[in-house]
């Protein structure tokens, strides 16, 4: 679409295109925090980062690439998951860092408007769907890490592990609408954890069977 | 804010109020699942569900009372958890239950829509809120009558549980933006399952103290 042809991810060698990316995408994460995805506007983006408001059409096409490119750089951040030395630590510290996250207020507002977003954009969708993708993908170091110490059972589903420990905190905070709190992190984790153990994450039994026939 | 004072759900007893409410909900689901919240407008719903459109201003209010209606009217139904005689085959059936009502797009629009709602407007969130909380008050008899059986240990957190099997196909649907599926709904069942047996969703530790020490 753009007169170059090249994609907002392809202009990333550092200096002065990346110090522009890294400006736009806090535009945009300020201006989603403060009005939300539906109250975004290129001419807010434009004002908060110093872009010219012709440069951001021509490089990210509009809201929709701005808030795609946000994501892909958060995505390209040097986050790593805990490593505690044991499966419950590290999935303890998981959930109280996903929880943390959303208890804090000014920290909250941005992922909350992605993610309300994705409701109303398909682009915005794909790019969280993306960012999701990646991070959950280096959490599932954590259990095997755990395999290899012979905490959790050869064959364990990391995938479902590390997504299982932060369901129920994103399911009440976006979906039932209740509150959350640490030790509601806690048991998500313990709960996880126990089921790990147990063997109900492990691939052959994912598929239906019961963990333990007593 | 009604020149009678009195709030939708007041207006209750059968006959033709009560088919006057059901058109109205029926129209607000469909335009829901047809245009999504910021697409419905009363002019919508009043041409679909025959009611003129002041009455539906002067007895909802509006969109927001719209849906907020229809989420209380939702919420009377005689909908009553499954009863297959284990926990292991009612967690089963209630993850299975939740993962095909979204798997069916014509069945998933109109939740999805006021889901999508619930991130624009207090008064949807809050209306969500209280369906959802009224709901799984009613599946946590699969856990008292488990505990009965001497199934789950006494003090099992029973709203805890019932949102741990549906919280991983939410947070997938709506937050990962990833597919589900029935051997997916199966997982969260086995998983929660082995956790309940385990006794992490037992009251005293699910205060965050470890469920084995071993």
């Amino acid at each position: 679409m753009t007169e170059s042809g090249s994609a907002p991810g392809t202009l990333r060698p550092g200096g002065r295109t990346a110090r522009t990316r890294a400006a736009v995408r806090d535009a945009v994460l300020t201006g989603l925090g403060e009005h939300g995805y539906p109250g975004l506007t290129v001419e807010y983006v434009a004002e908060h980062s110093g872009v010219h408001k012709t440069t951001l059409y021509r490089r990210w096409g509009g809201i929709e690439g701005l808030l795609a490119d946000t994501l892909d750089l958060a995505g390209e951040d040097d986050w790593s998951p805990p490593d505690t030395g044991s499966l419950e630590g590290d999935l303890r510290a998981l959930a109280r860092e996903a929880a943390d996250s959303f208890t804090d207020p000014g920290q909250a507002a941005a992922p909350t408007a992605i993610i309300a977003a994705a409701f109303q954009s398909r682009r915005a969708a794909d790019a969280l769907h993306a960012f999701y993708a990646e991070r959950f993908s280096r959490c599932e170091r954590v259990v095997h890490r755990a395999v290899e110490r012979g905490e959790a059972p050869a064959g364990t589903d990391a995938g479902a592990v590390v997504r299982a420990v932060s369901a129920p905190l994103y399911f009440r905070l976006f979906i039932t609408r209740e509150p959350i709190d640490p030790a509601l992190a806690d048991q998500s984790a313990t709960a996880v954890l126990a089921a790990v153990r147990a063997g109900a994450f492990a691939s052959a039994r994912a598929a239906g069977r019961p963990v333990m026939s007593g």
